[in-house]
């Protein structure tokens, strides 16, 4: 019989469990896969283990400890010692990437990171594998499960965000601090992961401008309705001709979009370019079994021993003030002139109208409208100048809408 | 400069000319891909060309010539010749795949057919490389573009299924003789090569069962919208307890299946697994530029040097009468007690009502009611005997309905 694999496992915590348990569980398929079986050779936690002991007696070490310090020196000294990593840390791979990939071409190994985006939704295989040589212009992605959930719940149900946070929580959907999520950091590591393979440019987390969902309000939800609209929490990275833009925000969807019918904890990425119109992968964006079969994926693979190389033989820049269509809502004393006033603001920054929704409410009134693709600094001056009307009870919100339809 | 690869290839139609297009057109891309720049060393058509002097002069054979005959005797030379091979000829597979893979494996190099099932939707890959381990429960896809246009044309428009498909014709997503497409043929070969990778069995063209869309009728579909349904014809491959069952069929879906927001000439496959929960990915289906970008991507992975397998290492039986739910449509004469006739044949054969639509029309009415899953016998059982009712006008139309809804 051959000898076996030996995994060195950092962490066991909920997906650390799960991977240990589909090891096993899964013994006969992987050795079929690999022509050899696979053990965990040793397991490091904060209580047990020592990292050089199961670095020495592993051919291969699987991160799954998260965290960023004690994580990233691991990672180094795995791949200094010649040993494939493979690990589900977006906040390390966000924050240190070109350090790590670089090590990991230096000592000429593989490090495999599928579960740390989308969890077992293949996304980084096939930006890697499937279109190495595609020339991608977009790449659109809701790839945060906790906010996508929020948002279908909110839409549903008319609740509000504290109320839906509030039953994410108790669902297990959203954690008990739940900032990272909701405010867009999270996905926008992920963007950043997604972003530098699409485009081949070292980009870090802090080049990703985000925002996040705490002000998303119900009657944005209802009006959105009435407008066709669905609401996701949006990361986007797409190439122009000047560099590229890496950001994460919430925004409106038309129905045709391939991800406006993603309900619930699900993650989607689309991927768009030229040589393959678009193609859209969607699934369980979180999960201990789940996450833990996405690295036993790339497990199976290390082994299988594709070359891998991560180089970002590119050096775009990183652009910020880009186009978007918005919607804009607008608490206006109900008297005539407000909408006229509104319209020449608008129609002087060179901002056309799409659709227009008017409700009164007592005194007040409510102006919604959806705004073709401007550039968001034009957007925003006209914005702080609406604000300055005498006419406005509250400051304007709003929100950008994808204006694309495919299909 | 390292020597370039050189890629024999045979057929130059609508894919062949893209892939001649794309290998020059991004050139750059994939010599930072391989570490080397890459050439078509020569091309085979019906008019130009000498397979024996195009191999021994090519270090990659890529077939898009289409057939099963001379296809098959080029990829076994080729393959003997130790010569990996990428082609994206459905039929060959679904008819000789067996013998082709046994010649690769026998060889030691890789055969590739990405582009052989949903074009650029990187399926094969996914199913092959993220999920090795995992142990497939169900793989349903939408993989016929054609059929996908043609009904959700009709659901849109209320056109018959002969206007639709003259349409489609115009338009290029029906070729002119669309008789393989529109009968279940085409997606029953890329079934069967799905179901061979995902179920590790041999599964050939004849195995499996297939229905087509030409008997759709326009009502069919208008009742659908009512019952909260959308009409796909979907491809099934599952494991039973006793087996594995691989089939096409027009068929309902509810709004939160996977598949149902999938529309136009677009192509989508879910794949189900306690490990993965569900995954679903979708894109064109067809076009010579996507295509090729499909045969580009598995061109790199040979040359990067992936070992693949595809030994079918298990050996389970292929079923045929397994349960499903039924829409069933039924003309009959406005007369008392023929609704209770119907109901009591139903729930003899054992089998319950989910829902029903009654609409008078003249002296005829119709009965058009969903039940529930059963075993298909049961219910062919049933149907007989209510199309001996006196009170039927014509035969009774039945169309299988997919029960779960995910999300």
């Amino acid at each position: 019989m051959s000898e076996p694999l030996r995994i060195g496992l950092l962490g066991h915590g909920t997906v650390g469990g799960a991977f240990d348990e589909l090891v096993a569980g899964r013994g006969s398929a992987i050795e079929s896969a690999i022509g050899r079986p696979a053990e965990i050779s040793g397991v490091l936690t904060t209580s047990i283990g020592d990292f050089d002991e199961i670095l020495a007696a592993s051919d291969v070490i699987v991160e799954l400890m998260g965290g960023t310090d004690t994580a990233r020196d691991h990672v180094l000294s795995a791949l200094a010692a010649g040993k494939p990593v493979i690990t589900a840390n977006k906040m390390l791979l966000a924050q240190h990437g070109a350090e790590l990939f670089e090590a990991a071409e230096r000592a000429g190994v593989q490090l495999r990171f599928e579960a740390a985006v989308a969890a077992v939704v293949p996304v980084i295989r096939v930006v890697q594998e499937s279109f190495t040589a595609v020339d991608f212009t977009k790449v659109s992605g809701i790839v945060n499960g906790t906010t996508n959930f929020i948002l279908s719940e909110m839409a549903n149900t008319g609740a509000s965000y504290s109320d839906v946070l509030a039953k994410a929580q108790e669902l297990g959907y959203a954690e008990a601090d739940p900032t990272d999520d909701v405010n867009g950091a999270d996905a926008a590591a992920k963007m950043a992961i997604l972003a530098r393979l699409a485009f081949h440019t070292p980009v870090t987390l802090d080049q990703v401008d985000f925002e996040g969902i705490e002000s998303v309000q119900p009657d944005d939800l209802s009006y959105a309705k009435e407008l066709g609209l669905s609401l996701k929490l949006l990361g986007v990275a797409e190439r122009l001709p000047d560099g590229i833009t890496v950001r994460v925000f919430p925004c409106f969807l038309y129905s045709g979009h391939p991800l406006s019918p993603i309900e619930g904890p699900f993650n989607a990425v689309t991927v768009e370019a030229p040589e393959i119109t678009e193609v859209t992968i969607s699934g369980p964006g979180a999960g201990g079994l789940q996450t833990a079969a996405a690295v036993l994926g790339d497990l199976i693979s290390v082994v299988s021993g594709e070359a891998q190389t991560h180089s970002a033989h590119n050096d775009l820049p990183v652009l910020s003030d880009v186009s978007s269509s918005f919607y804009l809502h607008l608490e206006v004393a109900d008297e005539p002139g407000v909408l006229a006033e509104v319209a020449k603001i608008l129609s002087d920054s060179g901002i056309s109208v799409k659709s227009v929704v008017q409700r009164g409410i007592d005194d007040d009134a409510r102006l919604v409208m959806v705004v073709h693709q401007c550039p968001e600094s034009a957007f925003k001056k006209a914005t702080d100048e609406i604000a300055r009307l005498e006419s406005l009870r509250s400051p304007p919100r709003f929100i950008r809408v994808i204006e694309e339809q495919f299909v």
